[in-house]
C-alpha cells in the first residue's frame, strides 16, 4: 500500500488534491504538512478519512521516518500579495521544502510540484509552450514566487537527470474557485467577495491584461490524471490550464452585470503585472488526450458564489 | 573593527577576494567558510593574517554566534562539469547558503553575492545590460547553476526591498587565471593545462562560442571596488566582466600558436552551451568609474602559463 506526504494540503489547491487522493483505495495514508500561513484547516473539514494524518509544520523542517512513495509539494503562497509581502519564507517553502520533500521520497517513488506559469514572466509570445523559456525579472518585486518555481524545477529535472529520481512538473495557470481565501488578492475572487459586499470592483490598470482562468475542479481533473490516475511516466513540464483567454476587464464586467450594485473603478497597475497568459495545450493534449477545461468562467464564477457567501458568513 | 565572514574563500574567485580583504585596517576578523568541494586549502597558502580563521564546513551548515558586519558569498562550483554532475549540491550551496548567511548579518551589515552571467541564459540581446531578463533553460541541464544563481538575486532583492537588508549583487563574466583548478573544465585553463602536457586542444562545437574573458585580477579589482572601497550603495545587480569578446577557436588558435605541439581537435559541442556572452558595462562604468578590465587575453594567458606549471608540477 501506499504512502503519501501532502505538503501544502490545506491550501486552495493541495485541499483539493487531497480530497482526490481520499478517493483512492491503493492509498494506505496520507499524511497532510501545511503551517497554515496561507492554508486552512477548515478546507480539509469535508474529509472523513482515518488515513489522513494533519501536522501542523514548515514544509522545510518537516521531519518524518517514513519514506514516502508518492510527495505532492504544494506548499507555497500563491497570491501576489501574500508572496511580495514575505519574499524569503517563499523562496524557503518551495526551495527549501523541496529539498527536504526529496529527502523522504522512497527508492522508486515520484515526487510531484505543482510549478507555474509564472516560470514564463511576463511573456513575449503567446500562447505559451512548455519550450518557451520565459521573460522573468529576476530582481523584480514578483521574484521571489517566480524564481523560487523555477529553482525547483531546476533541483527536480537535475535530480531526473543525474539520480534518476521520477519527477512530475505541472505548470498551472490562473486558478479559481471554492476554497480561495476572500483575502488571497487575485482578480476573481476580489471581484466575487467585492460583489458580495456591495462595493466596487477594483481593476488594476485598465484591465486589459488577460488571464487564463481554469476552474479549480478541471484543474484538478487533470492533475489527478496526470500526477497518478493515468499512470503517464512523463516528467515534464506539463502547462496545466484553461487556453480560453479572457481580459480581467471582461471578468469585471461580467460580475458587475450579475451584482449591479458593484461599478467597476480602475486603480493604478500593479508593478510586473504579466500582460497576457495563456497555455499552450498542445503537450497536455498528447499527455492528457481528451481532457480540457470545461466550466466556462461565467458558470465557474457564479458556482464559486454560493461557497464565497458562506464563507464570509452573508 | 568589522567582522567579515567570507564563504567560498578558498575557491579561485574566493581565494582572490581573501587576498584583498587582508589589505584593509578596518577588518579585525575574516572567517572564511569552505567545504573543499571545488575550492582548494592551498589558495589560502599566501596569506599569512592572524585576523583569517579558517572553518570547513558546508555554507549552509556552519553556524557562529557571531553576526557579522559583511558576508561575502562565493560559495558554488561555477564549471559546468562540476555543477552538472551535483545540481542538488549546487542549488543548496547558492540558495540554502545564502539564507543562512543572511541569519547570520548584523543589522545594518552588508551581503554582498557574485552572481553570474549564467543569469542570461543563452542571450537574445548581445551585448546584455542587466536589465535583460535572460533566456535560461529552467528544466536544463545548466539549470542547477542558471536558476540557483537567479533565486539568490530574487532572495537578497527581496530582503532589500521588503526588509532594507543591504546587500551587493555583481554579475561576473567569463573569469580565468591562476587558482583555476586545473581540473576545472572550463576553455581557458583547459587549453593552459592540455598545452603544458602536450595534450591536443579540445574545441566543444565549432569554437565560434564567444565569451568575454576577464583576468581574475581585473575582475577582482572591480570586486574590490564594488563591494568596499569605492563607499557605493548600489545594490546591483552589476556586470562585472570583460567587454572585448572572442571566439573560443580564437583563444586555442593563439595558444596552440604559443604551443605548437598542441594540435586543435573539435569535440560535439555541449548541449546547451551559450553562443555568446559579452557584458553591456554601461552601468558599471558610472557606478566604478574608470574600472575596466586592462589585460588583454594573450598577456593574461602567459601570465596564468607560470602558474599552471608549478601547480602541476611540470
Amino acid at each position: 500500500m501506499i504512502e503519501v506526504l501532502l505538503a501544502g494540503g490545506c491550501g486552495f489547491i493541495g485541499s483539493h488534491l487531497a480530497d482526490r487522493l481520499c478517493r483512492r483505495n491503493d492509498v494506505s495514508r496520507i499524511v497532510v504538512v501545511d503551517n497554515l500561513w496561507t492554508g486552512r484547516i477548515e478546507n480539509l473539514s469535508a474529509i472523513d478519512d482515518i488515513r489522513v494524518e494533519f501536522v501542523r509544520a514548515d514544509v522545510e523542517h518537516f521531519k518524518s521516518d517514513t519514506q514516502f512513495d508518492e510527495i505532492y509539494h504544494l506548499a507555497s503562497p500563491a497570491s501576489p500579495p501574500w508572496y511580495m509581502a514575505q519574499p524569503l519564507r517563499t523562496i524557503s517553502a518551495n526551495v527549501l521544502g523541496a529539498m527536504n520533500l526529496l529527502g523522504m521520497l522512497k527508492p522508486g517513488g515520484v515526487i510531484c510540484y505543482t510549478s507555474t506559469s509564472e516560470v514564463y514572466g511576463d511573456p513575449l509570445v503567446n500562447p505559451q509552450p512548455e519550450s518557451y523559456r520565459g521573460s522573468v525579472d529576476c530582481t523584480g518585486p514578483r521574484s521571489s514566487y517566480d524564481e523560487s518555481k523555477r529553482c525547483v524545477e531546476a533541483m527536480l529535472f537535475g535530480a531526473s537527470n543525474v539520480h534518476g529520481t521520477r519527477v512530475k512538473v505541472a505548470r498551472l495557470f490562473n486558478v479559481y474557485g471554492p476554497r480561495t481565501r476572500p483575502d488571497d488578492g487575485r482578480a476573481v475572487s476580489n471581484f466575487i467577495t467585492q460583489a458580495l459586499r456591495g462595493e466596487p470592483l477594483t481593476v488594476y490598470g485598465d484591465g486589459s491584461q488577460s488571464r487564463s482562468w481554469g476552474h479549480i475542479d478541471d484543474i484538478v481533473d487533470g492533475l489527478e490524471r496526470y500526477f497518478w490516475s493515468d499512470g503517464t511516466d512523463y516528467s515534464g513540464p506539463l502547462n496545466i490550464g484553461n487556453d480560453r483567454e479572457i481580459s480581467v476587464l471582461e471578468v469585471a464586467q461580467f460580475i458587475n452585470a450579475s451584482f449591479p450594485g458593484s461599478p467597476i473603478v480602475f486603480l493604478p497597475p500593479v508593478p510586473q503585472d504579466p500582460t497576457n497568459r495563456r497555455p499552450d495545450l498542445t503537450l497536455c493534449n498528447q499527455v492528457l488526450p481528451g481532457w480540457k477545461c470545461q466550466i466556462p468562467y461565467e458558470e465557474g464564477v457564479l458556482r464559486s458564489v454560493d461557497w464565497f457567501r458562506r464563507e464570509m458568513r452573508l
